[in-house]
C-alpha cells in the first residue's frame, strides 16, 4: 500500500494472516476487516484461543502428534488397538486419517520423508523411536501410510528394511482409483497400478 | 471429526480460524497445524498482534473507517484534498481505492447499502454525518463510490436527493469496460454502458 490506511498494528496483523497457507494479501486483508468487524465475537475468542495453545501445544513423546497433553490424546484412547501402528509423514495425515475413521490404531508420526534433493536422512526422521516401539513386542502390524510419490516409496523401503530384523508384519496402502474417481481423469501410472493389483470378485 | 484427535483446545482454534474468510473447515485445519508447527515465528506474534489490535482499534468517529487511532490515519492526514469526500459502502471499498492510489482525499464510510430486501434502510446507514460534514462548508465534491449493483445506485440515487439542499457536487463512479477486460468476456449491461459513455478522441 502506497499510503498508510490504517495504523501500524493492523498492517502488521494483515502481514501475519498472510503467511497462513491458504491467505494471500489480498485476503488476508479481508480476513484482517472480518476479525475487526466481529471484534467481540472473533477476534477476542481467536486471541484468546491462540495465547492457550500456545502455551499448552506440546508434540507426543511417543508418536510425534501434536495435542495439549503428552502422551497425547491418540496415543492414550484405551479403546485403540495397541497392536496396529500406522506411520505417516506429517501429524496432517494422520488428521486425514482420523477425519475418514480409516483404522481404529494408533500412530507413529516421522515428520517428513527421506528427501536426498531436500538434504533430508534417516537421521532427520522419527525413526529411532519406531523402531524402539515396534521392538517393545507389542506391535503385530505395521502399516506405512506415505504418499505415493518417488520419496514416500522411497522412505517406505527404507522403512521395510528397517523393521525387517524385527518379526513384525509390514503393510503398505493400496493403490488404485480413488473413490468417486473417474477413470479417464487419472493418469496412466495409476491406472497401471489398479491393474497389477486387481482384486478377484 | 467422529474421534479426537487432539485435545479441545486445538479443535476450538480451527473453528474458529474456519470462521474467517477464505478459509473453510479444511484449510482452517491446514492453517491450524501450519501454526502449530510455527509456535515461535507465526503463532505467538500472532496471538500477540490479534491482543494489540484487539485493544486499540477503534470505529473514526469522522468518516467511520477502522483504525488504532481516532480521527483515523486518512482523517488525519495533511496532504489530502478536504475539498472531496469519497463515500464508500464499507471499510474494505476504502482500502481498496487507497491500494489502487484511486485519489488522495478523505471518505466517508456508510456502513453498507440500502436494501430493502434485508431490512436495510437509511437509518441504518451513516448518512447524518456524511449531510453534517458537507453542510460544514469545507467540502466542494462527494463522489458516490458505490458498487453498480441495484443497492449500490438505489443508495447513490438517495444520497444524491439527500444532498440536494447543499450545493455540494455529487458525481459517481465511470461505468465501463474494465482496465484489461476483454470485450467477449463482459456482461451485456457493461458493455452497453460503455458504449453509452464513449469518450470522444
Amino acid at each position: 500500500m502506497s499510503r498508510a490506511v490504517a495504523g501500524p498494528e493492523i498492517e502488521r496483523l494483515i502481514q501475519l494472516l498472510a503467511r497462513l497457507p491458504g491467505l494471500g494479501p489480498r485476503s488476508a486483508r479481508r480476513a484482517a476487516l472480518h476479525l475487526i468487524k466481529k471484534r467481540e465475537t472473533l477476534m477476542a475468542p481467536l486471541a484468546a484461543s491462540l495465547g492457550e495453545a500456545l502455551g499448552k501445544i506440546v508434540v507426543c513423546r511417543v508418536c510425534g502428534n501434536v495435542d495439549t497433553r503428552d502422551p497425547c490424546t491418540v496415543c492414550t484412547d484405551p479403546h485403540r488397538d495397541p497392536h496396529v501402528l500406522v506411520v505417516v509423514a506429517d501429524v496432517a495425515d494422520l488428521w486425514a486419517l482420523e477425519r475418514a475413521s480409516a483404522i481404529n490404531a494408533r500412530y507413529h508420526v516421522l515428520g517428513g520423508v527421506l528427501s536426498p534433493l531436500d538434504g533430508i536422512g534417516p537421521d532427520d526422521l522419527n525413526l529411532g523411536s519406531l523402531l524402539a516401539r515396534v521392538r517393545d513386542g507389542h506391535v503385530g502390524e505395521v502399516i506405512l501410510a506415505l504418499g505415493a510419490t518417488v520419496d514416500g516409496q522411497t522412505t517406505a523401503h527404507y522403512i521395510t528394511d528397517l523393521l525387517r530384523e524385527t518379526a513384525v508384519k509390514v503393510s503398505r496402502l493400496a493403490q488404485g482409483v480413488p473413490v468417486g474417481g473417474e477413470l479417464d481423469h487419472l493418469d496412466e501410472g495409476t491406472l497401471s497400478a489398479a491393474i497389477r493389483a486387481r482384486t478377484a470378485l
